[in-house]
């Protein structure tokens, strides 16, 4: 079978590779679609993702949906041929985080496509792969294998909201409207946010922002002080979600956010630190949170997409073949033309 | 009247000044102790907190009780030689965060002995002032007024103590040992956490928290690698409380807070900026969230003094008449000697 | 000027009353709108609300817009000509329930137009009435009189909303489709709610919930089986909210909230107990609590009736002249009329 | 082996049984010490407990500590002749409950000795029992095993205690004085509870109540009046916790219980419904909520009980041989001489 392996920086390849073989309470799964994540970018570019850097080969590939092909013994409520959102989480599920409900934070995870254990965990761009019969969320044949390749970063959104706290009548700030962000939006939207205001520094996904109904679309690279305007009178925003990676964004970030507040940190900022002005948030008392990764918020990304309880649109750009590799990473890369990029084989 | 002035850097005086007038709604309270801050100090040393500079003469003080001298017409809960317990935290009542429950933040705080705002709200170190009546908390003729002034430091450590969440059963790393770690060190056993370790770079104080109950006082700067031996396995402390100010110190303390664990700042650091390892909060979760001054605490520090549901003769170093009072300070700031130092008149 | 007076059961007139002179702080208020709430047809109907009877004459009325008339010195956040809503609470500002966030249980609340206390508490069914400064909340001069005075029964169920904890993804049931339920559903909505269902005795709301856009409305006096349906597997909804008063409706409800779910109180039951099957919300861990009006939700409710969040016209039935205030009564209480009928001068 | 069955009311038998096997994942544990529960003895005096009757012999007891005999490939964190608390739940660990937090929610529970499913999940009093080797919880061969026997009792006081939310400074009311009640007190007060007033019909163990520190042990037979006097004035309890099953006792809890508190029902009630008065739980904005086995306070009540953060001395009341089986169960019933009576083989 194919996959897309990454070797290093600049060094991705679609190679051959023997077929997966389910073991006890596993599945294999056909591929139907996978989306390009910034992380997936990250490592094609620079051949790392923040701390963590290739080193031996990895197949890509994390945002997936498939067909289950085949089920072992004893697995029961998946079945060949049906249509699956595929959790790339894979978590012990008897550790202390597991279960207190924060899976996510598992002390034993296998994250599909990540080279932060090594031996890397191998990911899923490949035209069958293995994965937990309890990683497969059956879909409707009704859904696209394409929108539902949403779920996972609609999950790692939906996770940031949750941390966010409550939403209704809040002002919300997100930086970044990237894939993550947009789909930040969109989620807080749906759980009533008051206003939601983005910022970036490309015109092109904040006009896809705007379309989407974010209130105010700001790009700090033009309109510098546009954003600051809102530091006036200790911050405007309720809560903010960093959703760049860039330390300029979070340093703006923080300081339009009024006291009590909420600051959900989602970015990977570059490694080592970052200069934070402490005494503000603690001044403030603003909450300074991270949020990585997802729980069970998986569920609820199939849910909301399954039964349309939101609309994706916006982030869906380009449906590209496996074949087209190295131009679907170059299209995914280019903010101007692209948020989301799908593959399929 | 006399009253403890500060003028600036090393200019502190004893002076005369005309006794306050209680208007409506205010009594009239004649000093009992006060405890020297922190903050008193740095006025002292350094003629500033953080970012706020003496600008104009200040009455420092804001540790404090007293007896009621005077009430206006319809104050009714406090009547003339009622010993009280002095909330120094006038907050409007009214505004959004007054009306949420989160007074501290109020937008148009009067916090005695500041220089945060300009006029400086005065303080309270003088042998009568003016405060409104729903600042004085009544308590038993039978507890002592410098027990009861401890009530402002033990709130502030008791809200930073909330601020650390559920404390049963769970370990917690404080750094700085001086009143108010102390404190926090005392309020978070009585809350139940399982194991309670400080650090702080003088032994004297740190022999004071064994003695107090502590389970491990660990001298940084004499054993700089046990708590770096915390490190391991993504940290072991399910909460820290910072509570020097030291950028030193929160680097240390990042790094050993577990997943999904908690991390308050109490301490002031120094203005601006300070390096923040936001990938690793982020990617472990650790909320990390301010605590500043208190609200309800208040009220919950006087109720647990007055019915000695907590010790606190640890931290009562000293009491001294206000005639030596260079050399209160002095003592106040020397760490070899002295927790908290009280001034009488 | 005119008043709407309540004597006691079916006495209810229109009376020549002083108009009101406003102390300080206060403000005179020309009345806009004002609507006809369920306890306002329990004082007309049985003379009494639950176990409060009417010992005296009362102006009924809560549910309040108007135009500031007068202001007195030091009222600067209102002048004489603004558009206001009216939030008839007027806590004390500063007993422990009211410092902590809580004042809806304020220790001293005095709510417009309610026999809770004696002497009562008058209403704002006038053509002028007194209220403190902090009780106008003011709107812009485009927003309707009528749709403003919505303002405190959309907080009462926002306040009820809240209770219910996170409401993104979660199936939510509401018993009662009267003002009060649809309000409750709008919000529930607007929250993030992932399905609404809705229970009456009467078609008629019903069928204007399901245009509103409530997934599934069930009239459980013709289609006794289908609500009972849900009770299967442990029950189904993850949030119910009771808002008819009536015991067989909480009975029903209960029984299909699935364990771990949350149940939140917002009608008024008989005087006396209820029977519950403490047994069943014990070992479901059924979180049981009550709403009972509102605190910060007032100013929610404004921002979202100001800046159209929600869309509110479903339950805005008519608006009829103080002049055929039996009427319009009558007109209130026809549940397959109308939901919330208005009154103005 | 010898096992204690349950056939059915008053018919309790020391009988010979096969001793079970492990399979894949299982230990085999040796019998240390065993509590009689008042579920045991429920189905012992009524052959039932609430709903559930007994339908099939069946082993009882749940409350166990023991020592590993022997451990099935790939089993590591326990070793043969480890002394073990045995957490009795067994939870798939994969449903929404177990994922989210809330195990003893889940869906497919396993929990030893009980008939709540059919057939019946058998318990551990018997010479060795069969358990999945999560189940075991290691502890220090210093610990006896009869005081490890209590890490299940203590556990769901724990659970109860969590579920009434912070206890800092609060005043708890518990009703009853029975090992589960006593728990909750001890438990309550190392959580910061700042008095704790217990009741109870017998003296006995009121007296040992108040020799283990509760404030005030309240005997509500002869002393009819005295709770009663706590209804003034809208209540005085921040949190209530139900610990005995008794309508009246619910009841009297739920009149002194102020606004804004917590109650929190342990004790299973009669079959049924119980008469409730909602609207003052409503007008009070009282959450009662439900407290059902435990989740993760079973590892925090072993880490209590080995290392001695709580004093559990007060309801350790006899060990006896299961060769005196029933007058074991008689004595565990006679609450003047009694509160938790163990067995050993």
């Amino acid at each position: 079978m194919q996959a897309v392996m990454i070797y290093g920086a600049k060094d991705l390849r679609l190679e051959q590779r023997p077929a997966g073989e389910p073991g006890p309470g596993e599945v294999l799964v056909r591929f139907g679609a996978g989306g390009i994540c910034g992380s997936d970018m990250s490592y094609w570019t620079k051949g790392r993702v923040g701390d963590f850097a290739v080193r031996e080969p990895m197949v890509l590939g994390h945002e997936i949906s498939g067909t289950v092909e085949r089920v072992t013994p004893g697995v029961t409520h998946v079945a060949p041929g049906d249509r699956v959102a595929i959790d790339p989480s894979r978590p012990c599920l008897s550790c202390d985080y597991c279960r207190s409900g924060r899976s996510h934070l598992c002390r034993h995870m296998r994250f599909f496509g990540s080279a932060s254990v090594f031996p890397h965990v191998q990911g899923a761009f490949s035209e069958t792969f293995v994965c937990r019969a309890d990683q497969c969320h059956k879909v409707p044949d009704t859904v696209s294998l394409r929108k539902i390749a949403l779920a996972e970063p609609l999950a790692v959104s939906l996770h940031a909201v949750r941390r966010a706290g409550e939403m209704l009548g809040k002002h919300v700030l997100i930086t970044g409207a990237g894939p993550i962000g947009m789909l930040c939006a969109i989620a807080a939207r749906r759980a009533g946010a008051a206003t939601i205001t983005i910022t970036d520094l490309v015109d092109e996904p904040l006009a896809l922002a705007r379309a989407a109904g974010v209130d105010l679309a700001i790009n700090v690279a033009s309109e510098p002080d546009r954003l600051a305007a809102f530091e006036a009178n200790k911050g405007h925003f309720d809560i903010g979600i960093e959703a760049t990676g860039s330390v300029q964004a979070l340093a703006g970030l923080i300081r339009v956010i009024r006291p009590g507040g909420r600051l959900v940190q989602l970015g990977m900022l570059p490694p080592g630190e970052v200069p934070i002005p402490v005494n503000l948030l603690m001044a403030r008392e603003i909450d300074f949170v991270g949020a990585f990764r997802f729980a069970g918020e998986f569920t609820l990304a199939v849910d909301l997409l399954v039964n349309d309880r939101i609309d994706v649109g916006a982030v869906m750009s380009a449906d590209m073949p496996v074949s087209k590799l190295e131009e679907a990473f170059a299209l995914a890369i280019d903010r101007k033309r692209a948020i989301k990029v799908h593959l399929h084989f």
